[in-house]
């Protein structure tokens, strides 16, 4: 494995499993075929064809959509195509940071192809030996990637939250940072990627922010999403995240942006042009 | 302005006034319609027709590649087409960061498309008061921009240096910077853009460094690229950026890059994934 093998597996799809989706005219996203054909009998809201998937123009306001997208799916959430139901409220936007056309549940926003927004924390501490990371392997309960390695601080970015609201109530939740300290973050840039996964299209915008922690700091888990928090030498996590597969797929990504950051990567690696354009596809 | 529009700026082109250039099968670059003209005469270098500009396949190895190219560039050079000749080899790249085909004089590089690489150094002071940044102002002398504002130091990549021998030279030359101090300048990322300028298509790789200056530290310019040194505040630097151009035009998007990784900008800016996104095309 590799740096960039992690930014090529973000960033891999066929986008003929799936048909662009529109919402008053903008491109809103890209429905898989099996989720097109399980909504197509509810044609008062979604007007489908083999082409394409179009909201039924009729649905003008953001709250008529929410309402009737909202209607459709729980018709067919139990259809086998959808995961299981999360009552997470999701923006659905036509460009990157742009307004909301209305609003979607969580579970769905794969299958619709829809952009999603999430927020990633890089927790450290800078010893005198080093800058360390402080690492979260996930619960083996979860529904999504049990087990693996992740960011100490990570979360979707639900309907109603700014990023910087939703990084401080997950700093408080996964890791019990209060907010007091929370608010120290710093925003430090983004990662852009659009991937098809088994859950369906991810086209993902990655909020990223730093977080200088004191020596004394021990993270907490507060809601049971991580079993452990480690600290490691950012050289070991550059290698577990170069030679192996078991940070989740995209917290490979969020460490490879810190080692660039931090001039752990530098112009001396050769795909390092390639990397950081990469991470912003 | 915007911050958005100087990443525009460095990204507008036509590509209809300029043709492919290969070499051994590889697009290299761009040749601007005036220069394939120009080097048309010279079939045993470069075979020239309406549609793409080929480096003569017998021409195989990379010394026989530059001394033929260099002895064109000569015959054509005062056409008044070329900048004026300034006796700096660049390396011919066919991918960012590859491996060089050949090497060619530096005020051919525009004319000829090929992708140059850059060192810019963004040099701050970390204050009670918050970061500030010494933003230097170009001689009213120079050839390129003169009396335009520019990053503290700033060069283009020569071939035969590394990116970080070639940020340590340029820091003693253009701002006095010791060698002990600039070793510890910090690879922070790097910034791609292709845009057509007056002197032809630019495809710039900026490797982009940080280095935390003492508050005692004053820069001196030792090589007469600069007439002057300005320490300011990191808000106000930004202000200048968005509002105005008086920074060379590339020197703009160094400054951008600086604000996302430093939390002066983020999620909140409407054009946050734009910007981003935009600094690494």
């Amino acid at each position: 494995m590799s740096f960039l093998d992690h930014i090529r597996a973000c960033n891999k799809r066929d986008l003929s499993r799936f048909r662009p989706f529109h919402v008053d005219g903008q491109l809103a996203g890209y429905v898989r075929h099996d989720m097109a054909e399980a909504i197509r009998p509810y044609a008062d809201v979604f007007q489908v064809n083999e082409q394409r998937v179009v909201l039924a123009p009729h649905l003008g306001a953001f709250d008529q959509r929410t309402a009737a997208v909202d209607r459709v799916l729980r018709r067919v959430k139990d259809m086998g195509i959808m995961s299981p139901w999360r009552d997470e409220p999701y923006a659905v936007t036509a460009s990157p940071g742009g307004p909301a056309l209305f609003i979607i549940e969580r579970a769905a926003v794969p299958l619709f192809g829809i952009r999603a927004y999430g927020v990633h924390l890089s927790g450290y501490v800078r010893k005198k030996s080093g800058i360390f990371m402080w690492i979260g392997r996930r619960s083996r309960t979860k529904h999504t990637y049990p087990g693996m390695l992740d960011n100490v601080v990570a979360g979707g970015l639900a309907h109603g939250l700014t990023a910087r609201q939703c990084l401080i109530k997950e700093c408080e939740e996964e890791a019990g940072i209060r907010a007091a300290w929370a608010e120290k973050a710093m925003a430090v840039g983004a990662i852009t990627y659009t991937g098809e996964m088994p859950e369906g299209l991810r086209r993902d915008v990655l909020y990223c922010y730093d977080l200088e922690l004191p020596e004394s700091f021990q993270p907490v888990c507060q809601d049971g999403e991580f079993e452990a928090f480690t600290l490691m030498p950012t050289e070991e996590v550059a290698a577990i995240v170069r030679d192996t597969a078991r940070f989740k797929f995209n917290c490979n990504l969020v460490v490879i942006d810190f080692l660039v950051r931090h001039g752990f990567l530098g112009p001396e690696d050769a795909d390092y042009v390639a990397i950081v354009q990469g991470l912003r596809q």
